[in-house]
């Protein structure tokens, strides 16, 4: 699929940091949810990796996709363990000192009593040199921003609402319009001329999945574009298409 | 965390592709299946990435992932539209040509009519020259393995179907073990000893993993290692170090 070169786009990718993932000991339910968000945001996410916490592959993967997209996610690692080495691994990619924030620690101590402030507890006020905090309503441990990079909690929930801080200083782009169309046919019924459509529309995006329709195989097709014309225009093609390839079948049944 | 370096280990990378996954509009379920299925017959996965469906990006990912881990796969994008490019790319990544295959043809007709095997439907006999076929027991069209890559359909139930089929052709190392302990404490309650024990342990790996257990913070330690008594003495010490905590916290309180 091509993309409308002229577009206004802002790009992100989401990088997951964590063992337990890719142990399969804990299933990520961050990926989809910021993707959806970010999408209905006129953010567009183009890639995504899971890493496991070691240093030197967060460091890699994390100024791979800083350098390539306008925005990068980063989900876990900034707990109080040792096994929290993300926001130790930031400051090394961003090359920045890293230590004992007093914003963070005021934080912390909203929910946490001081005399329970002890030195695991405060690995969660560390935060790179330059970087903003980013809120955490829900155990009050923060995120940060530092350049284009958001880090942000692990625990679904906490990373939920951090997103909801991060979203109105993003910068957005033309957002990505979608129509969906259910075929009720199957894929193989449709490919060929979807196909042809798809040509025929260079600047829109047009996806097909199959799935299971009350125990028949049925279709969507997905139409994806920034320019609501083109959109229509395509939605129309493919809603003819189907309508043809439905009476084809009919006369053939 | 360290990995013990005399371990026999075989790795793997995920390589999950499509559109629908960056929109959020598909909310993926196979990086988690197949990270678990992976970890429990002994290989480790050390990556995950998602990449939309652009040639490029699928081709450069798959590249990366194939020469640095012992195996690859990958799910999506092998079905009969336009979008699905999958062996097309791990194609021209291997150099090699790609036509309709009689081996997977003849798959295709043991469920689809001579006289429906359209052009459509024929794109998922498009095999790479010299792949190995993965058998798809759901719905025919087959997965392929070429060299270390393995490619596997985007539907769940069809890619968990081929996964059972590949299993038992791949290599797997020593099993990482694995226990889990429950602290009934916090985790800013355990980080520091907690740290001093997985310093004291190099060969073993140990995570700290919040949770809400009945509306109150707890902890899961899991401690894995391929070594059973070097997985016992850490879970001991985790043991020791947890009911000293505990204790010490009953005597503040």
């Amino acid at each position: 699929m091509t993309e409308p070169a002229a577009a206004q786009t802002v790009t992100a990718a989401i990088l997951v940091i964590g063992d337990e993932i890719l142990s399969g000991r804990t299933k990520d339910k961050n990926i989809g949810y910021i993707a959806e968000y970010l999408t209905n945001i006129g953010v567009d996410v183009r890639e995504v990796r899971v890493v496991p916490d070691i240093e030197e592959e967060i460091i890699v993967a994390l100024d791979a996709l800083r350098h390539r997209y306008t925005y990068v996610f980063t989900t876990g690692g900034i707990g109080p363990t040792h096994d929290d080495i993300t926001a130790d691994c930031v400051a090394k990619a961003f090359g920045v000192t890293i230590d004992v924030d007093p914003r963070a620690r005021a934080m912390l101590l909203t929910r946490i009593a001081e005399k329970d402030l002890n030195e695991a507890r405060l690995r969660m006020a560390r935060i790179p040199v330059g970087a903003d905090l980013i809120v955490n309503k829900v155990s009050s441990a923060p995120g940060f921003r530092i350049g284009n990079v958001h880090v942000m909690a692990g625990v679904p929930t906490i990373m939920q609402s951090m997103l909801d801080e991060v979203a109105p200083t993003l910068k957005t782009g033309v957002k990505m319009l979608s129509e969906s169309v259910r075929a009720d046919l199957r894929e193989g019924d449709i490919g060929t001329p979807l196909g042809a459509i798809a040509k025929a529309h260079p600047d829109v995006m047009i996806g097909s999945y199959p799935f299971q329709d009350e125990g028949r195989p049925n279709t969507n097709i997905v139409i994806r574009s920034r320019d609501p014309a083109k959109l229509a225009a395509a939605k129309s093609a493919v809603e003819d298409m189907l309508a043809q390839v439905r009476a084809g079948l009919r006369q053939t049944a």
